[in-house]
């Protein structure tokens, strides 16, 4: 199968395309942090875009994408997470609309958003294949057309303007930092420096319980997910064969983070930041005070991924293994 | 008494003094906030600010407004919230010792804090009088100069630098709204709009469980705190004979409002806007969402105080009284 890498072109003309439907977010920085750190950290806050997370860049991209003509029956995805509200709020956005497909056991605030943004919930089983199943008869009723969450050119790009903005606010980054888990935002954040600033280097981070990645760098070949178990439940996905190409070529390094760096990484952002960011998000911080000695003095990007998290189920105070 | 009430003057001197030891904080806004309330809301982010509030801006002024040579026996208060770690934090700054009187009941993060910031952490009972009582031994025996929260015009004119800066980067707001506890900042805002912008009226937003400034502008005279139940643990003080007459002449009206409604207010910043703030900074935003019917269309200029909330401890999901 010939993989379609986005070039260059690709990642600007998608950042063209996007711009007037996303909001531009803003980077910011902490003096305790960085002396935590002993090194520059730039935080890119794509907690703050629409739907609170950078699944919107990618929605929007894909979406926009096609010619109105064939919009019209509306768009459709399989997703408990960011990735539905954004294929929902995108839909809205083109006048069309949304089909997404949730596991009966998701929680009623996702439920609630998707139907927010004028969405239709299908309910499905909570196995992949159900919801596979449940997205196939979706379609063929309805000619919507499929969305998937990172595995699409299109998507990729999109995830990569956030990467683009980052680098366009502050040059000469020695290191660009961001979470993998289905691989679209770490490979298009790889691609975007590739592209715009080479001597930029690349790491992914990843928690421990669900390092498909980190494998599948290590042994050259696509390793499978590992049972969906991390409190970082946007990053329980595993790498296609494009993320991977993209990954394995452009990536420097996957480190992976134990549950308990995650939420000590989480609770620092929260309290010294004073920002929201939900587990998934906190894993490349995570990564970055773990291995901190390796970049003092350099210039840090981190992208901040995403901002929702179910306010009475929060993870301070709670213990987790090491 | 002559009551010494801070000037233009006193505010432009307070701003260029402080704007290198605090921080230039953005002002944020959300379009699903505006949508929710029918107007265009600026939100001033204090608890973006050093220390996590606007306190750091009154107790840097007051610090600094002191000539060195009056500086070195250091300074002192009582305090176990933010001013606590104001004082702390400025006195570090300009190179003396800070004395912070706490109740020893006071939470173990916010005697650390202060520790933090190289304060020595006095403990006393948790009472007025034993407060007032052990700063007073401390000020004989270390000859330190006392840092009021609140009563003072150099705290109220560094205060009153927020509602400047606010006022700098947003042109003709109709209303500008500031929680009430002590009135420090309160009179601040309300000076600030009355030399500034004096078309801009200032709102004042308080707990029903700690209206003594709604109850002693209605009845023209200073009344007594009720008992500090308000889960706006930063509000539980009452209005001094200055802040009372800054007050009473330049604030429009105080509204007040429940627990219940200052928790949800304070769950709509967090969700929305995916910033922290404390419950004493949700109350004007609860005060805007229950009169939101007299702001159709307007310009609202909210300051947000504070994010110091011990997160092990939320209200969210809690039951609280109507």
């Amino acid at each position: 199968m010939e993989l379609t890498i986005p070039s260059m072109s690709d990642i600007k003309r998608a950042h063209t395309r996007i711009a007037r439907h996303i909001l531009q977010t803003p980077v910011l920085t902490s003096h305790s942090i960085d002396e935590m750190v002993g090194a520059s950290v730039y935080f890119k806050c794509e907690n703050f875009q629409k739907v609170g997370a950078f699944k919107m860049r990618g929605a929007v991209n894909a979406i926009f994408s096609i010619v109105p003509e064939n919009r019209t029956k509306g768009f459709a995805t399989h997703s408990s997470g960011n990735h539905a509200q954004a294929v929902a709020l995108a839909s809205k956005m083109a006048g069309v609309k949304a089909y997404i497909v949730m596991p009966s056991n998701s929680a009623e605030v996702k439920k609630n958003a998707a139907i927010g943004y004028g969405a239709e919930v299908i309910f499905c089983e909570p196995t992949l294949k159900s919801r596979e199943d449940t997205l196939k008869k979706v379609i063929a009723e309805t000619g919507a057309t499929f969305i998937p969450p990172y595995d699409d050119p299109a998507i990729i790009a999109g995830q990569a303007t956030a990467a683009k903005e980052l680098m366009e606010e502050v040059v000469d980054l020695n290191v660009v930092m961001a979470p993998v888990g289905g691989g679209g935002l770490l490979s298009g954040t790889a691609l975007a420096c590739h592209y715009l600033s080479p001597k930029t280097a690349v790491i992914g981070a990843e928690p421990e319980l669900a390092d498909d990645a980190y494998q599948s760098v290590k042994k050259g070949k696509l390793m499978p997910a590992k049972p969906p178990v991390t409190i970082a439940d946007g990053l329980r996905t595993s790498l296609s064969p494009l993320t991977f190409e993209i990954i394995r070529n452009h990536v420097k390094e996957i480190v992976t983070v134990s549950e308990t760096e995650i939420v000590d990484a989480m609770r620092i952002i929260w309290e010294r930041m004073k920002i929201i960011i939900e587990p998934s998000c906190a894993v490349p911080f995570a990564a970055l005070l773990k291995r901190k000695e390796e970049f003092k003095g350099q210039k840090i990007g981190i992208i901040l991924t995403g901002g929702n998290v179910d306010l009475e189920d929060l993870p301070f105070g709670k213990s987790f293994a090491k």
